[in-house]
């Protein structure tokens, strides 16, 4: 059997003390998470500490963590930076090994006091061998432990962990990804980095059997070399994405003063993406768009792309955005391309590649004949469709047209998920978003295609730089194998 | 007086013969164009041409255009491509000048037939003098014509000229535009070209009280010189942007079936925009953003962005776009930061820039407070609003939010139109597009402020590309004014 790894405890705890929630129905912070663990029905023990109360939300209320007759699995930091130590002190003094400081006002201040207090719990958090997440950060939130204590509540758990530096990108990460059904095993926000590191919940992550793909928001590192030998060795069988923030000058600044991070410069990390064949994202949607791929479709076996969508001129803006993001759109096959003409010669529509075929979205049959000739040509890896939602409403002089493409979209699904080629199949997605009517029924198109496992992009330029990164990922790992 | 232009005659016809209408129900072309006319209140004399009906819309239909008693001023070709030849020909003997040729099946095809009947109507046109725009286009959309056969109805008439080589493109932007109160002077789709040209149109733009900016889709050019001077004189006055597609080589393989163009390398058009000044665009949504722009927006003193928003994760990621976008992202004043603090020195808030004031979002006291004292700082020459619309919605904790966000709302609004700085204000603007409620508020706002005159973006990075194209475009010509 292996060890239990000494963090399990943190991020499965049976007890959470949390320092600094108040009975006053105005204070937030510690209270916030106590009332958010309640109304998860967090099946462990909770102590609130405060020495100003005796009960807090229904619970008895501890003056201090020395206090708390058993010491808790975890204890969470919502007091004045300036108490921070004191309570550190505490809890080294009662035995309790996991923290996390939410707690703010540290080296991110700038300012000599706040450099000072960080020095300072960075020297207790090593003199009392403590396990902390922070400061300045929002921590866990494990869906499997109930442990969410923000963010959105959790409607599923998942193979998918999030380190983030971030507090504001962690939660809006789990209202966002969980309405496309990517569920979490672990998002840690973790702010200052006082205590653990990055490279040490990479460590975790790596030989956790609850996560399959690790994504990471980061502002500064503070061991390169450990830090690309470990995101090298990860990789390899579980990908790493990495949003790197502030790798510009002013991004830097605004870093140094949000995590009081060095956030290093552009050209070190391009070398560091280039060494390591971790997968490179600019934001959250754009780690969602290739955790999609990552989650739902086999590796192509190369990187030759075929385009079905409506317009001419959209066809042209399509070969282009693919070509830029480094995809192929070969012509089809000669022999492909008779049997297309054969039946979606009309004027206007075109049987070369992209696919230049709006008349057939309104008609599930023709629809479903074409991309099944398409697919078929050996030329194709891919498939991106490129769906016109503000054509997918009746009108005047289409009636039935909404029935129909709601036919036309559960075809998509069956061919994306089944189709007897192996090919992966994804979406392009884009409504109007300043007319309400056609963002809420983008809306629900993409609910409806992304929970059924069809990786769905808002648009041909997010399709396809997330298909490119993902062959990318495995023609890395491909020539990383043939020289091993 | 100015002479007349030719092209007036077209532009604002007093009668539109439409060749190819017909009686049948199921017949579209010719006949959704009569009827689009029809809808529209076409204030002019309407004269269907089919030689098999005597009434068509409740109207007398001709055999022919000879047969129509006294010339049209302009006439919609809507025919199978082996009749069109014909059909100019009866224009050239009855004395119509003005032709739209919406048949496609020339040279697009790639076949032998479609390239000689290209060749063909190309040489009838030349011999008969005709100002012909097309064939394969959807033709003209001219709101104070009355004349918009297609594409959204015209809800204003504006000052801005759309010039496409897609009629799909043009039909969306007719949509787009129009509901971020962007209204148009005139849309033209012109298809292969084989008569009137960009160039043509372009001469014409130049000279037309009722347009003012001037916005391009190009698939090819025939006369590269004559293209960069006109470019390089018109942009002096007219600010002329353009979205040049089939740039890559799939791009450019899928323009030669869609108008027969030749496209053209990317390093050359490169070198195009470089020269010329003119505004690069690459997607529709990209022209509007720019647009929106210049309809609204004085031209800011420099490059030095105020950015405000709110999380600190959030604000490395602005600095680091805009940084890449060409925007400098300046220290403020120490006597501002100063300012500010004193109140915003809250909590995970900061003063530095950009300004992370997610606290103030809700409160329009202190927003205003903030903006205010921030916007006045010598340092800044222009500002984007990042509004999380997401936690504009009232929820458990923080009940009454909405009421406050709207009151944000107005005052930025207020303060965008008719602060004492004159410096660009304009709102970045993200919802949830996978979230149906939050798409529809976010679709709500988006109206509010883009119809209030507020440049309304879809991203930061939608915000920033714009800006530094609208400030590099005020830059090149006051570089050529200096020169000059």
């Amino acid at each position: 059997m292996p060890e239990l790894h000494e963090l399990d405890t943190m991020f499965y705890p049976k007890s959470v003390a949390i320092v600094g929630a108040s009975a006053n129905p105005a204070s937030w912070g510690g209270t916030s998470f106590l009332s958010r663990l309640q109304k998860l029905g967090f099946p462990g023990k909770l102590y609130p500490v405060n020495p100003k109360d005796t009960e807090i939300l229904g619970l008895r209320a501890y003056p201090s963590v020395r206090s708390i007759p058993n010491p808790p699995d975890l204890a969470i930091i919502a007091v004045p930076a300036s108490v921070v130590p004191q309570v550190l002190e505490d809890c080294i003094a009662t035995g309790v090994k996991n923290v996390h400081i939410f707690s703010s006002g540290f080296a991110e201040t700038g300012m000599e006091e706040g450099c000072r207090l960080d020095d300072e719990i960075t020297e207790i958090i090593r003199r009392g061998d403590l396990r902390v997440v922070g400061p300045n950060c929002m921590g866990l939130y494990i869906p499997k432990s109930k442990l969410a204590y923000w963010g959105a509540e959790p409607t599923g758990s998942g193979h998918v962990a999030f380190l983030s530096q971030s507090g504001g990108h962690a939660e809006m990460l789990s209202e966002y990804a969980q309405d496309l059904g990517v569920y979490f095993s672990k998002i840690i926000s973790f702010g200052n980095a006082c205590g653990l590191q990055a490279i040490d919940f990479l460590e975790y992550l790596a030989q956790d059997p609850d996560t399959s793909i690790i994504t990471m928001y980061l502002e500064g590192i503070k061991d390169g070399n450990r830090f690309v030998q470990l995101i090298k060795s990860i990789n390899r069988t579980k990908p790493v994405i990495i949003w790197k923030g502030g790798l510009t000058e002013s991004g830097s600044r605004a870093a140094a003063s949000h995590t009081g991070s060095l956030a290093g410069e552009e050209r070190v990390w391009d070398a560091f993406f280039t060494q390591t064949g971790a997968v490179r994202a600019n934001s959250l949607q754009e780690i969602v768009d290739v955790v999609m791929a990552f989650l739902y479709l086999q590796p192509p076996q190369g990187w030759r792309v075929l385009l079905i969508g409506g317009g001419g001129g959209n066809s042209v803006a399509m070969a282009d955005i693919c070509s830029r993001e480094g995809l192929e759109v070969p012509h089809l096959a000669e022999e492909t391309r008779q049997k297309l003409n054969a039946f979606i010669s009309l004027a206007g529509n075109s049987a070369r590649n992209p696919v230049d075929a709006w008349m057939l979205q309104n008609d599930v049959k023709l629809f479903q004949r074409a991309l099944e000739l398409a697919v078929a040509d050996p030329v194709i890896d891919l498939v991106i469709l490129d769906q016109y939602t503000w054509n997918a409403d009746d009108d005047e002089e289409n009636p039935g047209n909404s029935q129909e493409a709601e036919k036309v979209g559960d075809f998509i699904i069956d061919f994306a998920k089944n189709n007897r080629f192996g090919k992966p199949v994804v979406l392009a997605l884009n409504g109007r978003f300043n007319d309400a009517a056609s963002a809420t029924s983008t809306a629900r198109l993409w609910r409806k295609f992304a929970l059924a496992g069809v990786p769905t992009y808002v648009s041909q330029q997010s399709a396809s730089r997330a298909l490119s990164r993902f062959i990318g990922y495995h023609q890395f790992q491909q020539r990383y194998a043939d020289v091993a």
